[in-house]
């Protein structure tokens, strides 16, 4: 049966972890969720509007970003990024994310934990507008320690044939608008965890913040999904980036078209401070931090010049700064960070 | 951007890594997939003649038989099992997968194994007529050990509205259909390893069968989702069980509706030879192995007595076996194994 489901050896504490999240899950059934077949099985319908709709997927975990977590019971966060690092992907392909699922891996299952982990999870998902259709935590005892555990999850997303947002249209003289990243996101914790993490305790502060290196750290991903689907209503979008894994030197030539470069002005905003002390925290030189983490961009919006102001402003209104931060040019594909 | 990804540390191994999959992945897109826009990311229609689509997701993983898979090397199977696992479920709530996306986590990124395990995902998916749309491979450093692995998926299914399966039909006189699963699909491994792994080597007989034990425990889930569809095709379908974990027990009840109950003749099938020997390798009285094996029928199709024969024959026709195990009664939605 499709549904919520516990999997592992203890299935008592497996009924207890069902009962103990299904008022969450349910929490985001909305209007399209055609719910209550089969225990916690859920469908939905395709939001009104669509002519000739194409679905998508997109699937993703929240990477080691878990271990801090874990670490520092702090789990109430967890939830945001993985649902931010699943439906923004979608928002990136211009499509409308509506429904979710969650895959927990523990080493042994513990109700409480579980149980605010998908409670982090159903409560990012209500933000996003996105129905929790159902989910599975997997107990792999002996081969996780007890007290071990990953998230990931997957989410479908809905777009109109022929609206989809690949780059296809972008050409030189767009302008590329940054929208700020206040925190990682959920990159970069594996390098942290290799360098920063091996001389910082988590109760330290964190350089330059006045805060604390767990609190810093595990700051919750920004979900951009509402504001993009505002600005895909607005029209005009030529590419949109989900800047993860690779950063922007890694993410921003997936939408560029052939003969077409971009050129990013890295001084022409100012991250959050954790971005100004990663390079003496880790070690790594300016190219790899980079590549590693969104450097205070989390998301990317490709528009003509005439737009541009226009995104600014509705990114305004949800609260986040956006500024140009680049241009497209004639090129062989290449992101020259100046 | 949605599609496939893989993220870590050595972005050169993941830039092969996806190098490698690409082939196989997009080899599963078939007609109704909108490909091409971004790389790898594609998108998918809804097949020709619903009315009101009910989209349905599902999720699962593996469990620890990729922990055996792994000390083997033996990974052809696993992509199956994911497979078998998502999709099986969609097809229990009267759905028909159309699509997944998959996750793997990995200690260290190791190209040619990745490629092995995306491989075999897309085989299986190409079996069931699904479209991989996407994926990632997570790399966890310092967290996982660099040579261990874990394997999820998220599958995509739809049905006509109204059409679902839920158990809502079920009247007492139905008969409990069960089709056969000659192994132990991806369920029960904990025990195992928990149990007789401690004791038995993997390339020891499995007792009983004349073949090594990480053949026999290895063996590939049956891929239930064709015949299943065709049983939906034929109509009188009232229930539907997928059996996973907590076996004929922990599952029938999930389709039992107020006021009916089942009885099952555990006498009325033979199980293949490795399910005779689970209670002494495993200690576990018969109860127990029947809450976490599926003792030899991996799936269960409730119908009016009139209508076994034809779900009989219909399964035959996919080169599997049928027989009636059991009877729905009037009850308290207890399960009685006789």
């Amino acid at each position: 049966m499709s549904g919520y489901r516990e999997a592992g050896v203890d299935l008592d504490a497996a009924d207890a972890a069902v009962r103990r999240i299904g008022p969450a899950v349910t929490a985001t059934w909305h209007g399209d969720v055609v719910g209550g077949f089969g225990g916690f099985a859920a469908g939905i319908k395709i939001p009104a509007g669509y002519r000739s709709p194409v679905l998508m997927m997109s699937t993703d975990g929240v990477g080691t970003k878990a271990e801090l977590a874990r670490r520092t019971d702090r789990l109430d966060g967890l939830g945001r990024d993985l649902v931010a690092m699943c439906v923004d992907d979608l928002a990136a392909a211009g499509a409308r994310p509506i429904a979710m699922t969650d895959y927990l891996a523990v080493g042994r299952l513990d109700v409480d934990r579980v149980g605010r982990l998908v409670a982090s999870i159903a409560a990012a998902c209500g933000e996003a507008g996105v129905a929790l259709l159902g989910g599975e935590t997997a107990e792999h005892p002996g081969v996780m320690e007890p007290d071990a555990f990953d998230v990931a999850g997957a989410a479908l997303g809905v777009v109109e044939e022929g609206a989809e947002i690949d780059g296809a249209a972008v050409v030189p003289g767009d302008v590329v608008v940054g929208i700020d990243s206040p925190n990682l996101r959920s990159n970069g914790f594996s390098l942290l965890r290799a360098t920063a993490l091996r001389h910082l305790a988590l109760d330290d502060e964190f350089p330059g913040t006045g805060r604390p290196v767990a609190e810093v750290l595990l700051e919750p991903s920004v979900l951009y999904t509402p504001v993009v689907q505002d600005l895909l209503a607005a029209g005009e979008v030529h590419g949109l980036v989900h800047v993860t894994g690779g950063g922007l030197p890694g993410n921003l030539p997936r939408v560029l078209p052939e003969g077409t470069a971009v050129t990013v002005d890295t001084a022409s905003w100012t991250p959050a401070p954790v971005f100004a002390a990663l390079g003496d925290l880790t070690g790594a030189p300016r190219p790899e931090l980079f590549r590693t983490f969104n450097m205070g961009i989390g998301f990317v919006v490709i528009v003509p010049a005439a737009a541009a102001d226009t995104v600014v402003e509705t990114v305004a209104r949800h609260g986040r700064e956006a500024s140009v931060i680049g241009e497209v040019t004639a090129g062989d594909g290449g992101v020259t960070l100046a």
